[in-house]
């Protein structure tokens, strides 16, 4: 199988807002490498203080998508791993700010109050690539603070099935708006393919996030994403998984947050037991000793959590989905 | 206004299952009068002890609905009023069911266990329109007893906003799968407005529910109904409103159920706020005290909670929505 | 066993602010007729505009109940029966108010946001027991209207299990802050007995209440209760049960709203197998189609919700608790 | 300040199970240290795979504490300082199991369902201090790894206020079964005193345990516990709190899971912006960015999560509690 490489950067009217209902941008083999443009979930509108993003962005063009991309041979009951290669900002500043009615610490839409809104306010983030930073500078005060950068791609999915057409805004079995740190470069995702082609797209970079994401925004970034796809024929995926070199991970969204750990852990025991030999229980007792548990998401219309386990920890068996975390970590080596 | 009378039967491969990213089906005026055949949300194939759902239905086609069908002048922004003329069963039987992992007393997808399923299970409903009857019968022993019929309609949405198509097993801001007793006829349903031309749908009717909906399956019936629409220009709606004879209800839907119950008050009193020109806090107050909470569903993917104030106690002011509903109410008194 | 009418009516240093912890104020048998003094859940110091609730009173002198009652021959494993013959009110006005970071539409202790509270107001409401009527007043217009008298015990317990020792504030197992509308004059509430004589106690007099309780607080009045106890020897209970004339009613207590919900149709489900002998999906599939489901609060550490059937529904069988209900409301049919 | 050791090893009828209720055990003062013996969740009578929980241990004596410990000057308005030094497991092995109706992948009594409880096992660990290994072996096959040892105490708190006597089960403001990792040797634990003496009591110790306790049962271990304690003059606290080294957390204990998270990350937000005078929002923004999440329980009767930051994140100030944290740590270093 010859790679290619194929390379995609979105003019402003081709964003996308649902993942479903679309037309594919571009086309991808297994084995292809993509090389894709990202706007943030601004769509690059709040670029300052005085942008605040009530005013500058219009419902519901938030949080913009790159794709979707067909995936040749990608077909329902498939299961579509995505190797995240690497993400570059595409700038040297990202942005975050607080929204009304948005955001863990605040009245929302749904856990509704009659309360007025916090304080609409923007916090601009000096991105310095070389040293690894992105530094945080209070709006009241002079305090300022360099944090680590850990680009991530907040937002990364498929078609969902049933013909559907969700809104970029949220996660679910699907992939979307899953809003977790884990989704950084060296992660392979695994998304359950819902419809011919998957249709796969992604955006909403974070140059860093806390885990819940507690104001509703992460350091939002452009981004150079760069990611591998296979397709894995013939075996389903309920939820998004994730493999890194150490770890596999299962993410649960939903409400209330508990169900999202329920997920999870749920979907994490049955991988255990079917990777690696272990009866149920053996899984529930041996994933509840030695799992974490990190937080993605506590603010989207879905919230998630990850269930993880050290791959260590399981008898040796075949890697999960017949090594193509590995196979596709190796073949792309070059290109980090 | 000239009243016309539509009449729609789909044939089996016209039945939709989202709302949105549909063609309409039928075109309908502010005025007109719609008589539509629904399906029950098994697409009438559980007819027999059996008929186990999860082996003669298949996913994602069930709980199919009628349309949509395109509202003239509707725009968004706009709210559609739908009143409910009559809802009559068009069998002399309806079916319950339990399904594996669905339901209020049972492990689901979402709230997940290791635990195996409940046995899946199917009840069949004598329905006597004459005498007014549903009649329950054990599966187990012999006991039956009579139950009033009191039919509605479960399913009965418009496409949802921003690019989304939604399976209509999902009840949100666009409507959907609401599943309360409260959609009988004599109600008035008032719909946000969304996309051109509204593209209404419905179906799912039930003989009858308890509150709550609690193993997930009502008493399922094929329908004839008869509905009045109209569009109210200029007025947009954020959650779906009920009103009747003598009362305004607000539908939250939402996980967990406490935010459906939020929902649901909050905008009970923004409406009691500005129909009746009482202050915030007052009508707060005033709903707190003489609100009722009626449960719609507790096994859906969003829960329904309604919040209803009877009209009485509200200051002597304009009608809700400028009137339509004694208007539509009246109108189609003959059509009763 | 000749019924004995008992009287009390504690001084204000006798009020209690927990179920369990403390020693009885005096002793009732199986057949005892209670009557007792109930002071509002202010402890009686907000009757204007000017009391402010977080000023006037002081943490944790919050709804003061009168009790413990010891009850004589209760045990661990046995079943109180408390029937509740008259709730009168005992002024001819109510109180009503916000309170800061409490209630269903506002961010809460729990559900910790950064918005400042909500503006703290006091209602007071005249109460006509002639007239049946509870006036309401707004604070802001000249809106008044009258809603029914419907008066119900707010809070109502016994000791805990466990060595434990309760607020008041919370609804749980052992009865307590269920604040739901059903308990009024008439009905008759179950309660498990965890310790040695039980330990009654009842305050929270509502003259009415919304369904939820939606701003955390009802029309509170002190009242002049009279109820007759039995003690149902041998029979456990696990969660508060209701009985009127006509209907069977389970009770639970807990966040989120849902599980609430659960645990009172899962009490249901098994008292409607005993009692009736249904099979346990049979009783699922009846009270899924028959049951109503009545909110209690949406604003204590614990919310509420019941799950009622009609008794005409079940098969005639031996009444609930060997008919303890129909014997109290008759023998006491003289002291309404 | 002469620092006193006091050793305190409780006879099996001088536990407690309740946080409040009980009479001190010994008294200590400021600055002394406690070394303290205790037995785990099981009482010790979970020994092999044939002592399942449910038939060995009787409710409610699970879970007990050794203490309570009056604490000389602690004053309702304080803060209890807990300094943990070491946490040495007692015994060569730990054991963890299933228990019916009880842990995150299965109904329990508040998640009520119909479905028959999850098998009930045990899993018995071998515990290695040199190595730092705790060695889990399936019950079904011979997979056999070694984790790392990692103790912690379980349940640790004083008496909570309003006069209530709590469950050892339940984690709340008071502390109580926190069921986090983060409550190692090295870690200093701040709860706000509630009543004369502060009464603080510990147990329920845990070899390890994963994030969120999965199956509702860490590796359960007797310990002997060594501890320093100082009282906070005049600084009261709502939630508990923790400091290491290196970080900050406070502790939400509520359910639903996203409840504590709000709680955990609004007394967060109130920290950083009391100890490093950054502006609320500045606040509410950093650790939005920095912030971490570790989940303690996801089956107590409160779930638990936690908000960390890295203190070197913030301004430099005065450290948390007047620098007890680094002066009891220095104080007890020879005895580590």
């Amino acid at each position: 199988m010859a790679m290619e490489k194929i390379t995609y950067r979105p003019a402003r009217d081709e964003w996308a807002y649902t993942f479903g209902g679309r037309m594919p941008v571009a086309h991808l083999r297994s084995g292809d490498v993509l090389e894709v443009a990202t706007e943030d979930c601004f769509g690059g509108l709040v670029r300052g203080p005085a942008d605040l993003p009530s005013q500058v962005c219009r419902m519901p063009y938030l949080n913009p998508v790159s794709g979707p991309f067909f995936i040749e041979d990608a077909e329902p009951g498939d299961t579509l791993a995505i190797h995240l290669i690497s993400i570059v900002p595409a700038r040297d500043w990202g942005v975050s700010s607080t929204f009304p009615h948005f955001g863990a610490l605040t009245s929302t839409s749904h856990t509704a109050a009659l309360q007025p809104p916090l304080e609409e306010r923007v916090w601009v983030y000096g991105i310095d690539r070389q040293a690894g930073t992105v530094r945080f500078q209070a709006t009241e005060s002079d305090h300022t603070v360099d944090l680590p950068l850990d680009p991530m791609i907040g937002t990364i999915g498929v078609a969902p099935g049933g013909f559907e057409a969700r809104s970029t805004i949220v996660p679910d079995t699907h992939g979307g708006n899953l809003d977790t740190p884990e989704l950084r470069a060296g992660t392979t995702l695994y998304l359950g393919v819902n419809v011919h082609g998957a249709m796969l797209a992604l955006g909403d970079g974070h140059a860093r996030q806390g885990e819940g994401e507690a104001c509703g925004v992460g350091v939002e970034i452009a981004t150079t994403t760069t990611l591998a796809v296979e397709v894995i024929k013939g075996v389903p995926a309920m939820w998004p998984r994730l493999e890194t070199d150490t770890s596999i991970m299962s993410i649960g969204c939903a409400r209330p947050l508990e169900d999202a750990y329920r997920i999870a852990y749920h979907d994490l025991v049955g991988w255990v037991e079917s990777l690696a030999g272990l009866e149920t229980l053996d899984a529930y007792q041996l994933v509840s000793q030695a799992g974490r548990s990190p937080i993605g998401n506590v603010c989207d219309p879905n919230y998630t959590i990850l269930a993880a386990i050290g791959k260590a920890l399981l008898p040796s068996a075949d890697p999960a989905y017949v090594g193509v975390h590995s196979r596709l970590r190796q073949s792309v080596a070059g290109l980090r």
